[in-house]
């Protein structure tokens, strides 16, 4: 789907909790970050003490369309100078740490963010090394651990898919939309156009013997009713089926014909 | 985070719907692929017509610890006949298409996957090729499009990524338990515990001088006693937070005295 769907002329959209990478070590992996944040409208990435120095070529060669977030980076020695200014903080974790906080799951833990927030607070999110996650020190500056809802057999998660999935939840919560919605649909159909649609086909199916006996008629007709009724059919819907069904109904039209125009048959 | 977490001693989670990977392209992106299903418990992978043949090495060595997802996945010529035996299938796609069809967020789409599911239907997930997603005619085959919350300025996910989401959805709503809970916490502390404690605090701090007038004591302790209350203390944290008030209200021990056993100076 890369590419797919972006409309280059817009800005990005900015805000959301700050996205602390706690020595992060591959530039690839803060590049990845870096465009999970973008998916999903997150600017605010900070970096804790890069093990391959700052900038890195590989993040921004990784970012592609997200440069804006790389540039604006953060970048920190250590985690308490980078949540100095924050009001909470949460830290994502795959495992269970031996601390009295509480474990919140993404959706939880981002509708708390979201509410923060709105109240004025700073807030950031950590995310740690890619091998060895974060140490407990740095989980014990946290407010409350988030972790992911996982097959516990196979419970790991990258740093970028990690980032991915709270930026996900954050863009449900904050933002909401999708960024396209219901198609282009021509609007519902009128009862009576439906009910006339369904007088003509119940006339032409008798007209081609498609009710056995007479007595069976009635439950055969409510039945056909009840499935096209599942349709929720809009007024395209039905003049499409009307015509679909007409076609049928006047059969094969000699090639030499093809060219005048159809009418309804009626 | 990575293998952080993992339960190696447990069998991986099956079931769920069917992934089907429509021409994939990269052998590194169908593992990747299956890496986020078997975060999320979904084992049944399906591949229309892989660009580079089946079995794809590349595809096994970034599948790492899924490798069970790949060696299961089904093959097929055509995604008509990977869609045959299945009562309902779902498109992913990154934009609008000119198609009268429902567009839901994977958060709906996955309750209705449920549901089905439950009722014993068959469902597939339609996840198109890397560079240029499904073609019209696949979406076409869809009953409904499944699109992602994403801001349009960077809307743009990878393979893997996609399945991630719909995987992260569906452990949400089919399994739904977090890998760990709540911290191992001693037990709530008794109203009763809580009040003994600020009746100790309070008489030590008035002992101490903290409140500066008679007529202010009321609120000064109305104050503190919210701000304790917000923690919701453990019996555990009653006693450690009066141990460590005990503390400072003894004051500084002479170094030849720090063997002996504190006591709580009451």
């Amino acid at each position: 789907m890369t590419g797919a769907g972006t409309n280059h002329s817009l800005s990005p959209l900015t805000g959301g909790p700050k996205i602390i990478l706690v020595e992060p070590q591959m530039g690839e992996n803060i590049g990845m970050a870096a465009r999970a944040m973008a998916n999903f409208g997150l600017s605010g990435m900070r970096i804790v003490n890069p093990r391959d120095g700052w900038p890195n070529e590989r993040a921004v060669v990784t970012a592609a369309n997200a440069a804006h977030v790389l540039e604006k980076a953060e970048v920190f020695p250590d985690l308490l100078s980078a949540v100095a200014d924050l009001n909470a903080v949460y830290a994502t974790t795959a495992r269970e740490r031996g601390q009295m906080k509480r474990v919140l799951d993404a959706d939880e833990a981002v509708t708390q963010v979201v509410s923060r927030m709105h109240g004025g607070e700073e807030v950031g999110i950590l995310f740690g090394r890619e091998r060895t996650g974060l140490d407990n020190d740095e989980v014990a500056l946290a407010d409350a651990i988030i972790t992911f809802p996982v097959d516990p057999a196979n419970a790991s998660l990258n740093l970028a898919q990690a980032v991915l999935l709270v930026g996900y939840e954050w863009f449900k919560k904050a933002h909401g939309q999708l960024p396209f919605n219901l198609e282009e649909r021509s609007p519902p159909a009128k009862r009576e156009a439906i009910v006339s649609f369904f007088g003509w086909l119940e006339t032409e199916l008798d007209a081609c013997g498609f009710f056995p006996a007479p007595e069976k008629k009635p439950a055969m007709i409510r039945n056909l009713r009840d499935i096209l009724l599942r349709l929720s059919m809009t007024e395209q819907d039905v003049k499409t089926l009307r015509g679909a069904a007409g076609a049928l109904r006047r059969g094969p039209i000699p090639p030499a014909k093809r060219d005048e125009p159809l009418t309804d048959g009626e």
